[in-house]
């Protein structure tokens, strides 16, 4: 296949690009690097079965010749409004990417015919109020929220491809993303994992808001690429959650990391500076992925934290 | 003030023409005729004051001339699937107009430093699970759901307006709209007032669907469009509800429509079509609305019928 992505310089649509060449499609990444970055491509720009297109989703798409799918995975990802990359710094060019960007991968798809796969996300759940989350939960998230930029941005999505497909036939799929952990995403966007090893690695000690005892569900990279892969194939064009369902809290969390790396400065607690509606507890139910794809988590925790602490030593 | 109003060919947004024409300011009109219609503003032609652009919201808007404000109420509003001006058979054009739509309104709000008020809607809370509703319940929305057409457009428009409100310093107001009724709603596009009216008219008797004890609370367009008027003259970013908080069951509803038109007919129940996701009930609380605007509802529902009989019987 002949592959779009866009966002292909991000921590996810760099390691799309990866998986999907070494499957031995040919891939056309996108990106404006608002916030991707060159260096999690850099490794590809020999491969003669990648090619590099700099460009804003918000303006039209032309692509010359043959696309077979169009991935749109093309948007500021982090909440925390601390980071210059953070979504509530960028509200506008967030709502765009999650609307302008998606009727213009949309009408892409169309115009070559081609299969669409969109990167929608668990904040479409907002602060939920039922867990596990199934696919059938319609999520709670206040329309005029601090973070509903990014929420909102990502429903409307759905809405307008879930429209695509039943009235235009559009051949589409969305996958609902967890957190996900792996090497190259940014060390300086504030999200958790980067942030505690960032520290460990400086013999700090890792800073915890609130009491730590909040939990989350993390996803390595490659396992989530490859549900988005398996989703990619096949024919399913409701949402479908892709995470890891094992729950830790952010202490345990933080310790795994201080053993993994040897640092012994334990942990400093701050209080809570939870963001706007930033949710307490989030976990995918997997019901669906399992059974429609075939597909769950294979790299345990331990193992996916190892090889995100060495891409973070080595660079 | 020189004011711009999308979907001024539409019911609410023919009415506001002529409110805003009676304080004396100066109208622009705009509409593409997807569900607005020609007559709504015939008797317009004429006035010095009023003048009209045939132009769809979704394509880049000029305006020659200064403009103070600038009013979005363009959008699809039916929610009956089996009507050609219903929403769901117009999915992408009403996602349009609330996103596309949205931001080409705002940027020109910016361009021309006018006031923005954005038409929002009762659909925002989508099937509320709590009663009445407060602007700060946060809704309960399917994104992938056959209405979300309409509501996640709405609620994605909202989310863009508080980002430019937050981040660029727009002037916006949104105002979340609840049913409403009054001549000029289109006697073809499936809504339950003119559709009883019409049929009491004809001396049929009045079809529910249901048992008829499902409740909607109507305002009528009159005390809308004077609580609309009220909040653009206000300072009130976040958004506002206007609605009559009076519930009454279907079944008396039809009634009084029997006793005012003198239909002997009676009404015929037919199993409930209930839409996908149509909440069985939904009522404003305006206490935002009366102590941030001073506004509530003054005609009462026998007067308001009785006026909205009258346009049908001259129609």
């Amino acid at each position: 296949m002949r592959i779009l992505i866009t966002g292909a310089a991000g921590f996810l649509g760099s390691h799309l690009c990866d998986r999907l060449l070494g499957e031995g499609h040919e891939v056309v990444g996108m990106d404006n690097f608002v916030t991707g970055r060159r260096e999690n491509l850099v490794h590809l720009v020999k491969n003669k079965n990648f090619s590099f297109h700099r460009h804003d989703v918000t303006e039209t798409i032309t692509i010359p010749g043959k696309l077979d799918a169009v991935l749109h995975f093309a948007s500021p990802a982090s909440p925390n409004p601390a980071s210059p990359f953070g979504y509530p710094n960028l509200p506008v060019e967030t709502l765009a990417a999650g609307s302008l960007g998606t009727f213009n991968t949309l009408n892409l798809a169309r115009v070559k015919d081609a299969r669409y796969l969109f990167a929608s996300t668990s904040e479409v759940y907002g602060d939920p109020l039922e867990h596990p989350q199934k696919e059938t939960y319609w999520g709670h998230v206040d329309p005029v929220g601090l973070r509903s930029m990014y929420d909102e941005a990502k429903r409307f999505s759905e809405a307008l491809i879930m429209a695509y497909y039943r009235s235009k036939k559009t051949d589409t799929r969305i996958v609902r993303i967890f957190n996900t952990f792996g090497p190259r995403m940014r060390a300086d966007d504030g999200r958790v994992v980067p942030s505690f090893i960032q520290q460990a690695l400086r013999d700090e000690p890792l800073t915890i808001f609130g009491d730590g005892h909040q939990t989350r569900s993390f996803c390595f990279v490659d396992d989530l690429v490859d549900g988005i892969y398996r989703l990619l194939l096949s024919d399913e064009h409701l949402p479908v959650n892709i995470g890891n369902p094992m729950e830790i809290s952010i202490l345990d969390f933080a310790e795994m990391i201080n053993q993994f790396t040897g640092n012994t400065a334990g942990v400093d607690f701050l209080p809570d500076k939870r963001y706007d509606n930033d949710p307490q507890r989030r976990c995918p139910d997997i019901s669906r992925a399992r059974s429609l794809l075939g597909w769950e988590p294979k790299v345990d925790l331990s193992e996916g934290l190892k090889r995100t602490i060495e891409f973070y030593k080595a660079g």
